[in-house]
């Protein structure tokens, strides 16, 4: 059995595997080696390397593992066609993820960066600006493994969190969970408005100016999920007219942000460059989740941990 | 019986009490009137105006609410010579100060600062040095109320938690208790080492350069208690070696931080100052601390709520 990975675990890394599974035959090359996909049977990929050519000639293939999140880059149509198995390292994000949002919801609450233009002024003034995140309310739009944990730990602020998701259906760390359709009746609730959603056809461009405008005026809104599922122009436009107070956004629907964008110089707009799922222990976690799928798989056990729905893409 | 507070509630919050109490005579003076305290039975006071010739003509003195957590201003002597009862808002401050310590805690673990700098210059880059707080230790020295909350949201975080205070008695949302006596032996198994501590004859001078010298050189030391239980030279002198990598400072030995200090330039400092503690709920949440100490007091219940303990300060 060959198992082909398209990136370069750290050496110690690539040892570990090969001494735990000794019977397999690993690769690890990057870029994605195309010539030996061909007779490989499983492909590690971070998922943005692969064309649907690659999959017509790799005739062996049976799993991808994808050591990401998102799978829109993938070319999934034929990988269904073929009935390749695909698993991704869904909820290896959450606790870097919830870490930096909650950091960035705190920050703004307590004025940390008012806080820090004083010091470079040298300037002892405790007119500083603070709100308490305790006691407001929070709706999670996508409230996966990602939203899970932010409710989790925002629950433990005194937080209330609404969850929305296509169902509605509960979901843990949740108060309250609403379906899409009812999103604009509970928008006005809410102090903070997150949304982690993937970018799939129901999603995009789901979050309008109408939408925006349902919020509070107070209301920080944050963009962690994918940028296309916000009609950004739109945003920019209730954000020019002061609909609602902050955006935090790590996700666009153009990345890098392009050079002469709005948003870098706006006062109520925090530009991260879609590093807030950044983790020293990310590969880590990626080959825990692999190595815990490949016994799996050995055994014959088909009900690998983060299997994905080729069809709907999630 | 006769109140008298030495600020001023906003007006509803007057009208509150008044009617919550209509047998009291409520004075509500700014600033302390010292004339109607010689009759009054109560005095509400932030703490900062007593003298201890006001307790010597302050013959109907019986009760002390002192809408905050730092005594070292009072004449405590004088007031334990005379008897009077004394109750602070112990607590008051747990939510914005835990929010703020865990807003400053996760603002330098994903350097958020850098990516404000990046932003600023129009620059996109997700080279961003990011640490986990999952996984981390953090010792609280002096975790009483805030220590607990800071404490109990560390651990939704997956942070383990070492409190250390007098007795090392046990205390709750701590993994671990120490007493003083053990600190240099734990201080180098924290990643996050925070001061909570009052300023007492005992807590004076206790953290020295040599307790930063057994840190982490990764650590961050925060000071949220009082300045004057850090030797702040040593402190100075431990940063520029880099002995730790940051210190966030919400108090100082004096107070305001003087315009020519060193920990204004520094890179690897944050001078807060002193608002970790402000909140829009401050003055809700004082008189409503007090409102049921009246309510006891009235009843002849005399196991008031935050009552201090005047000889020890505390």
């Amino acid at each position: 059995m060959k198992i082909l990975f398209s990136f370069l675990p750290k050496l110690e890394q690539q040892t570990a595997l090969i001494e735990s599974f000794p019977a397999i035959q690993f690769n690890f090359q990057k870029p994605l080696d195309v010539d030996a996909l061909k007779t490989a049977d499983v492909l590690v990929t971070y998922g943005e390397d692969l064309q649907a050519s690659h999959i017509e000639t790799a005739t062996n293939l049976k799993w991808i593992m994808v050591a990401s999140a998102g799978l829109e880059k993938m070319p999934l149509n034929e990988i269904a066609h073929r009935g390749i198995v695909v698993t991704n390292v869904r909820g290896i994000h959450k606790i870097p993820m919830a870490e930096s949002i909650l950091g960035h919801i705190l920050s703004i609450k307590k004025s940390l960066s008012v806080i820090a233009d004083n010091q470079r002024k040298g300037e002892w003034t405790n007119r500083i600006q603070s709100s308490e995140l305790f006691g407001s309310t929070a709706l999670l739009i996508g409230p996966g493994a990602i939203g899970g944990e932010v409710g989790r730990i925002l629950q433990a602020f005194g937080v209330q969190t609404i969850g929305c998701n296509r169902s509605g259906k509960i979901s843990d760390d949740m108060n309250e969970m609403i379906s899409f359709e009812e999103l604009k009746d509970v928008l006005p609730k809410a102090d903070i408005v997150i949304s982690i959603l993937p970018s799939t056809e129901q999603t995009k461009g789901l979050l309008t100016y109408e939408h925006f405008q349902c919020m509070k005026r107070t209301a920080i809104f944050m963009n962690f999920g994918r940028g296309d599922v916000v009609k950004e122009d739109e945003l920019l436009r209730a954000l020019q007219e002061e609909c609602i107070s902050f955006a935090v956004l790590d996700v666009f629907e153009k990345e890098p942000l392009g050079a002469g964008h709005p948003f870098w110089a706006m006062k109520n707009v925090i530009v991260s460059p879609h590093v807030s799922s950044h983790s020293s222990q990310y590969v880590v976690r990626a080959l825990e989740i692999f190595s815990n799928n490949l016994t799996k798989w050995l055994n014959g056990n088909i009900e690998l941990d983060n299997l994905i729905d080729v069809k709907r893409g999630y």
